[in-house]
């Protein structure tokens, strides 16, 4: 189906504090996410290119020695094979594109 | 720089009534785009693949034979080379996400 209605979409747990909504097309997966408040995902890396856009909240958000922090309309883009590392400030709310598929988060629990 | 404000970065015209502000990665295009009422882009296609996610606004996105109403939180995507048709019901505000990168799109005109 080329439409996608992320608000209706099964909620998917993808970490610790991190959940949502995700959907795949050919080469892509695009993810709608709420980060709860203190959540800090340590630095990880994989081979998938990495688009967040934050839409609400400030998190603080560092690739390789830079960190930023991110509020409404900014964005960072993760090289492939880059460590990242990001920490809620408050909870936030974000769209996450990957290139390519992230094949494991085809099969990520389910939490409704 | 890894880092990107949609907020603050030059506004650039993408087509007769679409603008916005326009970012690349290594791989990826990404893109916030207002789109004025009204605005009608006919059926075209290009190699790269498309997702398109509504943040504000009704957009009417026609894939392949398929039309659906876009509204907050739904997105479209669209396969590599496939025809695609929108029309802005309302104005409309989106993020959209192109790979691999558009290259056309580091020559558009700034208009401020």
């Amino acid at each position: 189906m080329p439409f996608i209605n992320f608000n209706n979409l099964e909620r998917v747990k993808v970490w610790e504090g991190i959940t949502g909504t995700v959907a795949h097309s050919d080469t892509m997966t695009y993810a709608r996410l709420r980060i709860k408040k203190g959540t800090v995902l340590q630095p990880h890396s994989h081979p998938h290119e990495q688009w967040t856009h934050l839409l609400e909240g400030r998190l603080s958000f560092t690739i390789g020695d830079e960190t930023q922090i991110l509020e409404h309309g900014m964005a960072a883009h993760i090289p492939s094979n880059v460590p990242h590392k990001i920490e809620a400030l408050t909870e936030c709310f974000v769209i996450d594109c990957f290139t390519p598929v992230r094949e494991e988060f085809k099969k990520l629990e389910v939490i409704g």
